[in-house]
């Protein structure tokens, strides 16, 4: 059998085990065109909250009654697609259930994974997948940070800004995180190298962030919005750049998506909204580097793994209360 | 003597007579290092009604009791600055006054102004001068129209928009503007070569804007901001370009400089807000095409002349009346 969780309502607010009918179907196989595929970890992202939701984005919502729609790393099964074979470690929309049946192509497609390395496959969900690649392009191709510049990465903690943070380290630039809670904050410039770090929940963070980038900010890598976007902005020098990645603040309905456009004009910023799906092409050459990087112990992680599929609505609330540090994913398959 | 409107109080709202003193000072003349110049005409800008309020702004805002800040066009007097002679015609910040002592450099700096051309001079003010220079860059740097796509101008009446449209169709794309009126809308069709027209006046707006781009919106050169702007945003395709070059709806202090950074995200668009003093080494090169393309009929224009020093406060608020099409200058000096 296969045990599936499938969009029951729209969540307000924080999601709930009860906005999710936890269904056991067949398993199913894999016909013409189509890989049968074990789901080993699902990866717990903000946008999941988004396709929830039925306000204008990238994909459409999920629709009501469907498996809820979630990236993830599995293991063929069956293959009836030129390419893949049993036993192929691959990532792709493989949905909240244990077995997914998928067909290739689409937004992040199926794509093999190496099985070739020393990293445990979660990785290639998180600093070597889809968080990694985003911090990737994101800072190196859209901010280019230069030697002696101030990056700014705000929800620096996750799985994506953690990595951001150390490319713009990797470029000379000084790297700047904003995340929430003392312990975050020590682990940014602890264990990720960031040359300063913003308390966004403590009542001085406006000063705090003042205090760490005396020579105001050419590059932001915002992920969250809302005031901390609009303070950051505040301090950016003219001409800088703004990969715009995330908007968390506004995923449970609560924050805003507005920004300032004043501040866009008058200090003459540029901003990208930015979104991996259209790197798809150059995925691989993004995650050659991140694996070689982590392999060479140049490029730090962390991982959070939450134990089994019915936790997943939990594990997304975590993203959204800041509970986790680096990349949160559910173990699906119990001997993954 | 010299005749000079100085900053009285900051305006609110529209500004009016009342915030500027009429003072007359003695005309004073050429120190060293110095130009005075005979000023012919101001150019009429939303940016004045900015330099006027103390708000965040990429020049300090006026000083009560200083001149008011303005660019225009006059000839040089005396000068004891190499590269500048008596007769000269020159641009740069002359201020809202009859005669300017002057230094080269800073923003809009002091520049020579070709006499040997069949323009009338004030079009160094508009279509040859920083509005067309505005367009040139804004549109061709920033938003680089392809031929096939649809290009939006909003303002699209005004000095900037009515030259910006013209330039996405020499790139073979399609041109929609957008402005206040039947009258402008016929006007920018016809006279401007416009594709369409979309009457922010009319209740329908949202309407005519929606059959005006029946491919969506692949270029915005957005002068307005608010809800005009957000309206074409919820229109604009994947990877789309804004030129962000004014935010008129918010300059007399009562609409909004807020935009959907929501839209950015899920559309994946570049906003890269600009001002042509970034790009000072480079007027001459676009005001020599500019020049060319007016001389060969290319490139059509319209101007609109207020008379007289004292009226540049009226002057002001037909740019937020919408009173205006083309350039709006002021002729300070009679025989000019």
């Amino acid at each position: 059998m296969n045990v599936q969780l499938r969009l029951k309502r729209r969540p307000t607010g924080r999601v709930s085990a009860d906005d999710f009918d936890r269904v056991e179907a067949p398993r199913g196989g894999a016909g013409a065109g189509e890989v049968l595929v074990r789901v080993l970890y699902l990866s717990i992202d903000p946008t999941n909250r988004v396709w929830m939701a039925d306000v204008p984005q990238y994909m459409p919502p999920v629709g009501i009654g469907d498996v809820m729609r979630g990236a993830g790393l599995g293991e063929v099964v069956e293959s009836n697609v030129p390419g893949f074979s049993a036993g192929d470690l691959v990532f792709g929309l493989v949905g909240w259930q244990q077995f997914a049946v998928m067909k290739p192509g689409g937004p992040f497609p199926l794509t093999k994974v190496p099985r070739n390395t020393s990293l445990p496959p979660h990785t290639f969900l998180g600093v070597c997948g889809p968080s990694g690649v985003t911090a990737y392009y994101g800072m190196l191709d859209i901010c280019k940070p230069q030697a002696g510049e101030t990056a700014v990465v705000t929800g620096a903690a996750g799985s994506v800004g953690s990595i951001a943070g150390q490319l713009a380290k990797f470029q000379g630039a000084r790297a700047v995180g904003i995340a929430g809670g003392p312990e975050k904050c020590r682990v940014l410039v602890e264990e990720f190298g960031y040359d300063a770090a913003v308390d966004y929940k403590a009542q001085d963070w406006r000063q705090q962030l003042k205090a760490a980038v005396p020579k105001g900010v050419d590059v932001l890598f915002e992920n969250v919005g809302g005031p901390i976007m609009h303070a950051v902005f505040g301090r950016m020098n003219v001409g800088g750049r703004i990969a715009l990645c995330g908007l968390i603040n506004a995923y449970n309905g609560e924050g805003t998506t507005q920004g300032d456009f004043g501040a866009l004009l008058g200090r003459r910023l540029h901003v990208h909204g930015f979104n991996i799906i259209d790197y798809e092409k150059r995925w691989a050459a993004a995650t050659a580097d991140l694996v070689r990087w982590v392999l060479e112990g140049k490029l730090r992680r962390r991982d959070t793994i939450v134990e089994g599929l019915e936790r997943a609505p939990d594990a997304l609330n975590m993203l959204f209360d800041g509970a986790n540090v680096g990349k949160l994913v559910v173990r699906v398959a119990e001997n993954a």
